[in-house]
């Protein structure tokens, strides 16, 4: 089985990036895992697509090396193998709670005896080589996030769970959890309160020997993400990417151009 | 019949900014969409997609109001008139190499008597509005590609054909076309040569009542183009700012978090 | 973000009119969506489509205005939260059968501190607005459906459940589940014991300051329950309205054209 | 080879019932083959969908013995054999203008000798049984539209080409064409001059051994044209018939629920 | 309503054959359909498809007649009505742990007041005909799997659950429920201590008037297993038949066509 | 740009062998391109398929290092540059009938100054490397097919032509072309009279320098096509070896397990 590089770059002591994919399309998912990331996620929970866009953009990235990781909509056991079974070499589950549901969501991830995941590596044997069965249970990546008031709770008990990988942080869904409404949600929090949380889930995941993950909005943060300790990062995704880069090219074309204010396409509704 | 915006900008005088979609994708179609473009043109011949993705982003399009575009593959008629039913408001038709060409591409464009243009606005006909088949004749678009050896030397005669509305100049293609393999294909030449020959379009389409477009590949040679005296330009399109975007986030993690070479994704073929 | 026209229209004392989506297709959602509806829902649960069809529905509805709603296949956070993600202005829930399962589902669909929905607007913030994710828990819509045994016997628990907006009567699924089999499932009830159940259903919405909904066969009937004081109906949908007039113009043809009895189609297999 | 249901009904002496599918989907192509026509045509050339759709489509109209054909784009051999590879028992040509154009498009129908389609039947011959190879030059059928100037000009010509099955009537582009626009595009001319040009057509189909079919948009017109002769008449289309069936329904909802002017979905903009 | 042929042949004393769908494609579901198995499972667990695949599969097996059955991803009633819904004459649940599981997923496969599935025959009455709303609980099939250690120590429990029709045995999963890793996971078990659990799960159906089911990995072990007494027997599926058929074919040209030891595909990077 | 695999194993004088694709489906794309083709053809033209699924076959394959071709459904320019863009390493037209047939499709095939291909390579560049443009005319395969009386009766003319890089015989095809009928459609052939054509093609293809190609249904009849002094063999394709393989499954099944002649299936049509 092909060894899962995100294991290796961390055993080097080497910090990873992730890149983020929303859009439900093969072709965007071959331009991204040409950028040089480590890992890609597919965005099955926010993204714009489901299980039928998962597996051609798994097949699309394959050829470049980059990492299949998949995030999925809940800790649903039938989704979770589905991912694992399409290729994910490792899959982050959103809005885990308690110990009892991060030990749920990583038995999905194992066959037995380690967990309950059933055998069937129908795609994903021919990506990641014959021996998968194996080895599976060693290569892939069992990531919780960290995002709720009542997971932030139970951060210690999460991240002792035996079976589990890593940690995740989702500020978005954070900044909701815990600040009950005081602060909007985003990315690259820098709120102290914020920060303080992120580091203590840093905190736990390395003192239960887990690898520890920051959904970063800019290259820039990331990288103080890295310096904080964080074992991966991940920076926006192909959806903003594309729109910010986008909405730059309009709005340089429109000062050049422009003398008067514009008044293209949002305006008036009377042509097309 | 929801009148075409691009003509109304253009009869005051102003020119009008066009994006490119070569993502098979309704989402990424949205994503554009809403980016404050004039028109947007999904690329069905050197995009990454075909009709059936086409259908979906026209769709996807509608609400914003962005005037929708289709390059086809070919002076093919099945797909010129499929790209009209589906609901573009203009064809921009490549590699149109005589008056005869350009005269048969734009029969396909107009119902009789104007043209060969056969009847069934199936679709368009939700989004244009229901008295489409007495206005579409007046409100839709064809451009000529000028961007061959042979279609340069017969300028003049495509630029005063009959029912085409504009001349749309490929770069990249007029270069291989013109130049016999001594440049590089590309967007935004520099070269005094190129540069004459696009300002020779250019006149061509003035001088013959038509409008002009260039594709371009920043907003900075944009505007330039617009200075010379273009109708409508294109800037870059959906999967090169992706992949720009993408690949300087991935540039800037790495500068900002790695001291030797980075080794990610494109070295060792020993991992996943 | 663009507020929702069912809460408006309620507010001003109109009832409302929902169509129904069973057909996975962007086509026949844009024809829907043209008819005049005050919204439109995407049926998720018996409808002949899953995600992969919603959302280039909804990115097809949404020039018209009408409001896009979603009935999920079941109490499932996974698709609660990505049929909002894609689009939906409300969903309806089947086979809710106490308040404890109300209450799961309604916390479904809020972010924090009013429930667990998990933040990422990822596609609807292009159709919503930008400040969707400050407004989106007063503007979608929760319906619990009210049809089985054990939720009628637990109607008043439900329908007082906090962060329910409205109970949803689907009278097909009601009539198996409190008939014991002695009725024969369908639309349109007019056995007394039926309309008593659901006028109870309705009152139980009254009574806790709910919205009350049917699921109806035809505009007579939906009139009929607006006078009863529902506030939405929704009558017939897309394969049944195609299948009907279909077959009511085929029917038509046979009975003007054929003296024998038809043989066509249905007879004999021997021939395509 | 399953025998063409459509030429036995013709040697009876019956006229058939065509349906039409515009919405590019196997559950609507389904939902039609249950109505009890005699054939469906898929319209490649002015429906919402194109290749990708029409394989399914005809996968799933099978099971009903209904006769599957399609409308192509154009006379392109492309299309024409993968419609036929894809199981279409005939195929509709659009826009023939001569007897030149007609024997290009009859000699894309049959294997050599007695035509130029190429061997290939890989899908077809699941449906259509082993035996195919042997038999479908004598089974498929090859319609030309009469329905440009033109065409009705070379009629004689056209109707006696040899290979050409049938002739079939488009009355929206025949008006267009014939008419200089004098006359708003539409099915069912009532016009003393269309009426005499479409029975022109019929009688040219006669005198050359061939069969006539005719575009309707009611059942009523059917019969009439039946009545006149007419071989094999289509009525109607599934977006139609299910713009009605909707529209109708709204209306009716409309004016019984309300007391003034509705104000639902197409007025204001404010809303969702 | 159609029968249910598999029924009918165990009532017959006939233990049947089913087919196995991994690849999510109508054309292979229809080649599949055509070769004589009894019946056909599309799997939606490992296969390499969801429901947006199952779909068409559907459609597209109808005119063989074969018996279309699913497996789910897990025990969630979401997809398990959906599969029921889009045409699955019975349904197999993997990993059933006991009998509390087993009666939930049979209550999912039967309208009340047999079980809570929820009515809405949208597609299957067009395959199953108008009556299936009062056949279909008789006609349905639930298969619960043994495959893990918890479900065969509670084999007599589940085998007894009411509402089941019939265990399925899924050996590769069942290896390592419960051999705790001493055996690699594979069909066609030979180890004697295997063999007896098979058998007893066999018994316990039996015991218990239910059908059992084994899934072979080639017709002579399927053969062995019917002699033991077995219903029903899976005989490989399609993946796995077209990988082994063209690997044979290749490994056959190399042997034939090749002196030194073969080079192609497998071993240099450096050319495509 | 990654080299042509193919042109290296001819220069060094090792014939290959060629796999074929005519189920439209990624996943079976990514099986077959496990098994150690040398290349793989995509058949859009018989195949049930399109550009709609070419293009994720393509990315499917891309990983395996199999050169991935494309027989288009007809000479036209559309699609032949479609299928190069969407990574195409080499294209297989069919039907092509004279040297000017020849010549007009091999300038499809080349960029000016040596043909009058597009520039756009959107998706193939991601595949093949950023230098595509400068090597693709010098990497591209161009092959014709013959299999017409008329392209055999022009067979020299048509070697000769230049741009052209083989010609591919398609045994069914030449069969109907040149015997009139006398002989059934079908590979490996073993009259005389076709073994005398096919290896006049052969030569042709030789005296002109030009690489020659067959299509055979096994792998024995390769083997001799190799003798003979073929460059390059399909063997069967992926929608035969799925049928065969299935087809004999059952069969010895039944053969097992059967005393009585068997029913299942084909004869009754009461039960489902």
């Amino acid at each position: 089985m092909i060894k899962n590089k995100l294991k290796q770059a961390w055993a080097e002591g080497r910090a990873t990036m992730n890149g983020w994919c929303s859009i439900g399309n093969a072709f965007t998912a071959e331009i991204m895992a040409a950028q040089g990331y480590d890992s890609l996620t597919v965005d099955v929970q926010h993204g714009a697509l489901d299980y039928s866009s998962l597996l051609p953009m798994f097949q699309a990235m394959r050829a470049s090396g980059v990492v299949p990781l998949a995030r999925v909509p809940w800790r649903e056991p039938g989704i979770v193998m589905k991912a694992l079974d399409a290729g994910a070499y490792g899959v982050i589950c959103p809005m885990v709670n308690s110990a009892e549901e991060a030990a749920e969501f990583a038995s999905f991830m194992r066959y037995p005896p380690r967990g309950q995941r059933s055998f069937g590596p129908t795609r994903v044997s021919f990506a990641a080589g014959a021996d998968y069965a194996r080895e599976a249970n060693d290569e892939v990546l069992a990531f919780a996030m960290i995002e709720t008031g009542e997971g932030v709770a139970n951060l210690d008990a999460i991240a002792a769970t035996p079976g589990l990988d890593g940690l995740y942080v989702g500020p978005a869904d954070l900044t909701l959890g815990v600040m009950q409404g005081r602060l909007a949600p985003g990315f690259d929090r820098e709120e102290p309160e914020m920060i303080e949380i992120i580091q203590r889930i840093l905190k736990a995941a390395k003192d239960n020997g887990k690898v520890a993950a920051l959904h970063c909005g800019t290259p820039d943060y990331a990288a103080r993400a890295i310096g904080w300790g964080f074992d991966m990062t991940t920076v926006s995704g192909d959806s903003r990417l594309l729109a910010a880069a986008a909405g730059a090219s309009v709005e340089r074309f429109r000062a050049l151009t422009t003398k008067a204010p514009a008044s293209a396409g949002d305006d008036d509704q009377g042509g097309y």
